[in-house]
């Protein structure tokens, strides 16, 4: 558990005793939150004041959901990120939003203001309101992992230490509701409750360690595959030892992407079943040992369940135990296991050979038609450690199995949740959050009409993402799977967004030499935001999108 | 009861039994859904391809929470309004517009597709997922009415019964979930179970009815006060005659507006306590008898509950009690009340003097700097009855206390839940459901960032609303409650907009000559939409918006 969240003394000065709301920002700040995304309300205005007088940077957007993301992506690169909404109209409008940082395993703080406890008392028609006011935290605890309504000082701070300790224990996403009549009254911090440990079971951990050795020892060709948990839990360290010491090659799940550098020889690359790269797909599938640690069995990572994996070869770390063979070890950590492993591990050395090249990149050719191979090919080109990749939904989604990033934490999507209007807003967050790495911004057109105006915070901010629109002319992943007229959207002239919302530079690329030249043009101009509006073959695909749409296909009831 | 809803053999063909997927497509398109609004999905591509064969037209929008704004101003409209979109990322995305449906009355019918029932058996982790598969529903049940997992395909035609029955009985959404691969399963449609009787109970009905008479007849100075359930219940027929026979003046809440026509001369204007017009208020608190009709005690019509009624000279009507004095008549439904109250009126003739002029409007002067009274007097002056007025949150709203419209229902706004961003959306509903009317939406700037982009929509398909966007420069009704930095806005061209998403007449306008001539060309414009940027003053305020400003000042907690 963290440190920073159970010291003794949760209060330096215990003669003093904070306000609510100057605990709660306390709070935040030793836990990480030196940035609040959200919109003000009248219900969370007086918060908002205290945000302003605070060292806690307020990040204005323009709607809630997408301050949500950007909390979601801000979460993603400091291990936990905040917004502060207003009751109901706010609120309710980063559900989404929330539950896709759920279901991703982001570490969000939702705080909301709410009407006054003594406003509530009579039950009044406020407005804003649109039910019993519990009502909004019953929605929200189906999407959080902790919440609480903070309405009585006594207990309000050891509440908010309940839920903070949640959020980093489970990198799960917490509420917190503040009545706006609290935020002056007197809180009480006292020691946290001890909430049980979570350290593993050692006599489980042992075992498990011992039969993971035995097995490894005897194996010719072990591979691992990482995946999203171990970035989630901060234990990208462990793993880049472990793979150093023992030399074990290591693939990804594509929810896992980037939990290594990409472009280390030891680096497999994305696998994803029947859905993958074929040579990832034999050499995880392959492998006489194949430890999998940190990764989740859901669709998206299986490849629609075509997944191939021998029991008979698998020792499988998740978060809370490890399953080897046809048995299971209970309690024990995924973080206590890889420290174990890398322990106790045989170093080795081995001579890697390099990696092969992903794909060629021959000269442009003028008027040439773009395609998306080319433009990952071109992505793979121009990538350097100062750009992160934040991808959308879709087929630049599934391209990008075959883009390789340098750095670890240097990809972010919704790659299980796939909630369209994610990259835009979320790549605010991971801005903000490392200021030194640029955004490169992949989303496709649809996903753009949904959040792409977010880009007015980063102009207005002076940040310079660069935006890649894959433009296909309408939800291509659902013409793959069901074509119909409802697939079809409007044509927007995505490249002239600076005309409506400030300073935006923008590029219409249709060939081969247009993106050359545009990528060229937007690497070298910072400060403000690049987009390149890529125009493309609506039933142009990358190849996991083909095979895809295929299974997906299959499933869709006609 | 709707007689469309209950009838005694709800389908026509009892040897051949509907899908589920028929069933519910035929019962929508009875119940007076002629188009669904939506973002297409893969658990719900299913259900739109049926919906493309169908004559049920899809309107598809950029995005989720805007296909809601669109299906409830449709509602209004219409009497009822859909929307279908996919699990989790597009049902998550409306749970704000459908919870303001819900604070506001309006009869939407929510369909999210879902995983397959067989899918489902194993608890698989499926991509848009985010807890237990029945956590959306449980999410939905608090801001619906109804709501229905069609998983059973020998009770879902009785199921969609069911829900279709509440959504025109309680004017609320209701939530219909359909598991993708239910649509093609054969149902069972049986006649409605009795959902028991919603008739008033005669005897109370008869002397309520007697009181009121009673006390009317006495009455020197009676005035009428009605409200949003008149509209919501499909009683707008009686409440007119009611005035027109007994000549009594008839004032509005704020979120009635519109329940009559506003350019009668028996038609007083907004009343909404301390901070409406002194005029309105002077007639409603000064009456001798107030009879309220259908509205409702909420924050936002008793002026931040600044009404002063005395209950002596009040007899209040509401869906299903009567108020008379301190007495109540429980299961009194409205309806019922004003039908027996129209028959059993005295009819009298009365000589209504002309309606005041509600503001002067001189001449423009070249040059002079638009205010927001002016705006509002030249919009009173551009109003016809062929223009729909939808109205966002903010100062344009309360400006509208001065605005008079010219047909009943010809104002929409999320007056009580003041949710940002409806306005937009909401108008592409309310010009799909009623084609002959012309949205004039009026939009603040940070609302107008919110969900301004479905313009796109309206460009596509054609429409052509005139926008008059109300540019303080940040969020100026919180400026007015508490100023700080997290109120400014980054500045937009919004007359530009067209650049970006389509063909739209843009207007940037700062004095009285320019709105003048942008108004003119706005209004000879048709079949593509139409915008005006009118900057105003942060700090110049509609007199209601100064009034609820100090109000709500001394409610935050600072």
């Amino acid at each position: 558990m963290d440190q920073r969240l159970t010291g003794i003394c949760p209060w330096p000065d215990v003669m003093n005793h904070p306000t609510v709301a100057e605990y709660l920002l306390d709070r935040l700040q030793v836990a990480g939150v030196d940035h609040v995304f959200g919109v003000p309300g009248d219900d969370v205005l007086g918060l908002y004041r205290k945000l302003a007088a605070s060292p806690i940077r307020h990040i204005g957007t323009t709607r809630e959901d997408t301050a949500a993301f950007a909390a979601d992506g801000y979460a993603r690169c400091r291990g936990i990120g905040a917004l502060a909404v207003t009751y109901g109209v706010g609120a309710l409008n980063v559900v989404n939003a929330v539950a896709g940082a759920y279901a991703e395993s982001s570490p969000v703080v939702v705080i909301s203001g709410a009407p006054g406890v003594d406003e509530q008392r009579k039950d009044p028609l406020l407005h804003h309101r649109f039910g019993p006011f519990q009502f909004q935290r019953e929605i929200f605890e189906r999407i959080t992992c902790a919440s609480a309504v903070l309405d009585d000082p006594l207990i309000a701070c050891r509440e908010i230490d309940r839920c903070l300790q949640a959020v980093r224990r489970d990198s799960k996403p917490i509420y917190l509701e503040l009545p706006r009549d609290q935020l002056d009254v007197e809180g009480f911090p006292i020691p946290s409750a001890e909430t049980g440990t979570d350290d593993s079971d050692p006599g489980a951990l042992a075992e498990a360690i011992g039969e993971t050795l035995q097995r490894l020892e005897r194996a010719r060709d072990p591979v691992i595959l990482a995946g999203v948990e171990v970035h989630r839990r901060g234990l990208q360290d462990f793993l880049a030892r472990l793979v150093t010491m023992s030399c074990i090659p290591v693939a990804a799940t594509l929810t896992g992407k980037s939990v290594v550098g990409e472009r280390h020889p030891a680096y497999l690359g994305v696998y994803e079943g029947a859905l993958g790269p074929d040579s990832v797909r034999a050499g995880v599938e392959g492998a006489d040992f194949l430890l999998m640690l940190g990764a989740t069995v859901n669709d998206v990572d299986t490849g629609i369940f075509t997944a191939r994996l021998d029991p008979a070869r698998l020792v499988h770390a998740s978060q809370d135990q490890v399953t080897i063979g046809h048995h299971r070890y209970a309690d024990v950590r995924l973080r206590d296991f890889l420290a174990a492993l890398c322990t106790a591990v045989t170093p080795k050395v081995r001579d890697w050979s390099p990696q092969a090249p992903l794909s060629q990149l021959p000269d442009a050719t003028p008027g040439k038609p773009m395609t998306v191979a080319r433009l990952i090919a071109c992505l793979n080109a121009a990538l350097t450690p100062e750009l992160r990749v934040v991808c959308d939904v879709g087929d630049c989604l599934f391209a990008t199995l075959e883009l390789r990033v340098h750095e670890r934490t240097h990809f972010l999507a919704s790659a299980f949740y796939t909630s369209m209007g994610f990259a835009v807003p979320a790549a605010l967050g991971a801005q903000i959050a490392s200021p030194d790495l640029r955004p490169l911004i992949l989303v496709g057109d649809g996903a753009f009409q949904m959040t792409g105006t977010e880009l007015s915070t980063f102009a207005r901010l002076g940040l310079d993402p660069l935006v890649i629109v894959f433009n296909k002319h309408g939800y291509s992943t659902e013409r793959f799977i069901l074509e119909g007229p409802f697939n079809d959207i409007a044509e927007w002239r995505f490249e002239r967004i600076g005309e409506l919302i400030g300073s935006v530079n923008g590029y219409r690329v249709q060939t081969e030499d247009e993106l050359e030249e545009a990528l060229r043009q937007a690497l070298a101009t910072t400060g403000r935001p690049s987009l390149i509006n890529v125009h493309l073959e609506a039933n142009d695909a990358s190849p996991a999108m083909r095979r895809l749409a295929e299974h997906l296909g299959g499933r869709v009831n006609a």
